[in-house]
C-alpha cells in the first residue's frame, strides 16, 4: 500500500471546550473546524500542525465508542490514520496480507474523506484508519 | 511555544521483531534504524513516513518504563513528540503556562536529540515529547 503521511491523531477526550486550551495556548496551534460525526456520536475539533491534523474527539452520546474508550483507558491517544492513495485497494491488500479488519469498504469519515479502519488486534493495539480522497 | 510538525510517534511493542513485518510488509514503511537507548531500557527501531517517524519501543528489561506501560495498558501507541525549535524554552514556557512536567530540563534521547516530557495528566492524557536539536 502506499502511504503519505500521517494524516491524524485522534485524541478522546472529556471535553473538547477544556482541551482547546491547551492545544491553543500552550502548544501554539489553533483549531481550524469543529465538525459532528452523527454515526460516530462525536463531536470533532480540528488543529494542523505540518501535514498532520489533531482530531479531538468528544462522545456526544454515553453508547459512543469514544465513551466506552475513555470508561476503558481514560483520555489519551484513540487512533492514528495514515493518508492513503486507495482506501479501499489498501484495505483489500491488508486483508488479503492477514490483517483483520474494521471496515472491509471504505465509509465517510470527517472532512468527507474516505476511511477504513484496521482492527488494532492485527496492528500491534494500535487502531489504525486509513484515509483519503479516494 | 514554536511546533513544526510531528517528529514522531511511539509505540510500544512486545517485539520489534515481530511487530516489523507489518509495518514493512503490509503498510509498505522501511525501518531505517535501530537503537539502544540505555537509560530508557529500551530497543528502538525507526520508519520514516513523510516528515514523521515510527518509533517501535522495546523493553530490555523488566522494570523498563515501556514494559510497565505493557503491562499496564497492553501494547498500542505511548507517546508522541512534537518537533519544537527550542527544546527547553518551550519546556520552561509549558510550565509557567500551568503543565505539569517529567523533565524540567532537556536530556539526550534516541537519534542524539534534546528531548523533554510533558505530564500526562497536564495533557490530557497523551504522554507528550518535545524534540529538536537545540
Amino acid at each position: 500500500m502506499n502511504l503519505s503521511h500521517i494524516e491524524h491523531i485522534g485524541i478522546a477526550v472529556n471535553s473538547i471546550e477544556e482541551a482547546k486550551s491547551y492545544f491553543e495556548d500552550v502548544l501554539g496551534l489553533k483549531c481550524y473546524t469543529t465538525e459532528k460525526v452523527t454515526d460516530q456520536k462525536v463531536k470533532t475539533a480540528f488543529f494542523k500542525i505540518g501535514k498532520t491534523k489533531i482530531e479531538l474527539l468528544e462522545a456526544t452520546s454515553e453508547d459512543s465508542p469514544i465513551a466506552k474508550f475513555i470508561a476503558k483507558k481514560g483520555q489519551g491517544i484513540h487512533h492514528i490514520a495514515f493518508a492513503a492513495d486507495d482506501v479501499n485497494a489498501s484495505l483489500k491488500e491488508a486483508e488479503e496480507k492477514g490483517i483483520k479488519l474494521i471496515d472491509k469498504q471504505s465509509r465517510k469519515g470527517a472532512e468527507g474523506l474516505n476511511i477504513g479502519f484496521l482492527h488494532p488486534k492485527s496492528t500491534f493495539g494500535v487502531l489504525t484508519e486509513l484515509c483519503g480522497t479516494k
